[in-house]
């Protein structure tokens, strides 16, 4: 039996997407005009607004409304609506953070903003460091600030009670998924589990699993309502994961927005690149020594990595990898008792998580 | 007439300080057990631990618990304890974060959590970098997890949501206090004003008032009562600065902890500076040009600058302006009708961060 919905219409993801978005602007707008200004300071909560409205796909903002629609939420959605936006800011936290510790340049086809406020800065001497040094802080003020849009957002003391260990968790996953990832790069590994281990606590849980437990939780979810989620967001996760690092390697950087060689030059330790090493012969073994995480690698190198991920079949066994657990993903939602228009968008979610090209 | 205190007895700061360091450790311990290892990994829970308990006065959390006295506070301390305890962890995040974009080698007289990193990463070849890295992340975490201890301390709905906007506002000053740190750094510049408005955002806000009140408004304050804190607590918090900008050029570096070529090598814009550039001769001015931000500055220059600070007048101005918001805070703390021991207990909190040598 299915829980009710308030409305038997369908959900308009793009719409939520471009409320969340509202939201989002509104919130940094007032913050841009509340900070002490200077004249030796940039206006840095305008500056993480066009950053974090510049692009993104929001997944994690609409899947967190999603939540709220699929534990049978009803009334205002403002509250939630900006509660789901304050993961956005949550998420530029960690990008910001993340580009600085693998020194990248670009973000979403745009300046990585360690590279944005170095530009800012450019009249200044030090502006390289500059850049790096008040990245860190506008990190720290999109995690601070992603807090305060929770708070502010008009829930009730019972919703941010439950909101709160939700996100808590969610946060420490993150972070310490980071570290995982941080340890692990460099020199290509067959470490198969240890790659899905990151995986699980640096995205898979915290694109999904924990945004949809949040919407759900403000909704008043109960815990086997929780796990519900969870049965359909963790093997989502990883799926949407794998996927992003096929794209990281075999996308196309005019859509992606990703300079393709990235993944490749830092010698990111994906389950993609585990299978290749695990698979290969003592030749290929030497070209992924060689090639992968070699900071000056070209076009030709990238060509010929490509081709051991292909040979050695570690593209096609990801690739089924993704499918199995989109299948997983499908299959404990046709169990739940969402909602018709919630499990509707919820399979709509997964099929372009999976299938995207960008 | 002065509010009812629970007890009579005066308060206990030292027992107080260790209460809040018992907190810390059972928190971060359990965290310990809680991460995902890896034989990759190093307990980082464990490392941040060390770090906390290795030395600090706890002024901010022992602030906070007096606060709550202050305010009437009544019944089991153990929440208020668990809560005050996180703002130690807040500062902890700042203090990582504030190394490393300084590049200072120690802090509190150990190596700085960067450079503990670097050394614990020791056997891999990128361990500096690594250093810098992981260390980002360990002060995430700090302020992830100062925030876990204040939700899961066992407080009521009400005294979250009356904590929440208070630790939100700080939040926001300390970061943006650094934003304008960072911009104003590198040549001694005579703007008095802004290394005035530095300290506020920086240090006088964080340091006292937002602590104090925390701890008000966990035992029930109203506005007016916040008020008196900040009558109090904002004089104080800028004393406290400039006896810490003092101690950083005339302190001992045994007693301090902290090198004393620091400030000088990092160029730190200090009111102290400001008032020596302003009163400065052509001929010292072109000394404090020419040595103060010199990274190879040497302790035979530090003399010269310390000459100059002196014959200006500039530190005694300085030791007056520190005499004068000493003397403002316990003019508020009369007139504040806080109970006996909480007064009094302010009144020493007082007399130590403005006359400290350490």
């Amino acid at each position: 039996l299915n829980r009710r919905a308030c409305t038997a219409e369908p959900l308009d993801l793009a719409r939520i997407r471009r409320q969340c978005d509202a939201a989002l602007a509104r919130f940094l707008d007032g913050k841009s005009q509340d900070l002490p200004g200077s004249t030796r300071t940039i206006d840095i909560a305008g500056v993480l607004r066009d950053y974090v409205l510049a692009g993104g796909k929001r997944i994690r903002p609409v899947v967190c409304v999603v939540g709220w629609h699929a534990a049978g939420g009803c009334g205002d959605p403002q509250p939630v609506l900006r509660a789901a936006a304050g993961l956005e800011l949550f998420h530029a936290f960690a990008l910001i953070h993340d580009d600085i510790m693998d020194s990248s340049d670009t973000r979403r086809g745009s300046p990585s903003a360690h590279r944005l406020l170095a530009a800012l800065h450019a009249a200044r001497p030090d502006s390289e460091r500059l850049g790096t040094n008040t990245a860190i802080l506008l990190g720290d003020l999109a995690l601070v600030w992603s807090d305060e849009m929770l708070h502010t957002a008009g829930l009730t003391h019972r919703q941010l009670g439950d909101a709160l260990p939700l996100l808590d968790a969610m946060r420490t996953e993150v972070v310490t998924g980071q570290y995982l990832d941080l340890l692990s790069g460099g020199q290509p590994s067959p470490d198969l589990d240890h790659t899905m281990t990151v995986i699980r606590h640096k995205t898979a849980k915290y694109t999904v699993e924990r945004p949809l437990q949040l919407g759900a939780a403000l909704a008043g979810a109960d815990p086997d309502l929780l796990g519900t989620c969870s049965a359909y967001a963790v093997p989502l996760g990883e799926a949407f994961q794998l996927r992003d690092d096929l794209l990281g390697v075999f996308g196309d950087p005019h859509v992606t927005g990703k300079p393709v060689l990235d993944d490749l030059r830092e010698g990111k330790a994906t389950p993609l690149m585990a299978l290749a090493v695990r698979r290969a012969t003592a030749g290929q073994l030497r070209l992924l020594h060689e090639l992968v995480g070699a900071a000056d690698l070209d076009e030709h190198g990238a060509a010929e990595i490509r081709g051991v991920l292909e040979d050695t079949g570690a593209r096609d066994t990801i690739e089924h990898m993704i499918d199995v657990r989109y299948r997983r993903s499908l299959d404990a939602l046709a169990h739940a008792a969402f909602p018709d228009p919630a499990a509707e968008a919820l399979r709509r979610i997964a099929a372009s998580a999976t299938g995207r090209t960008a």
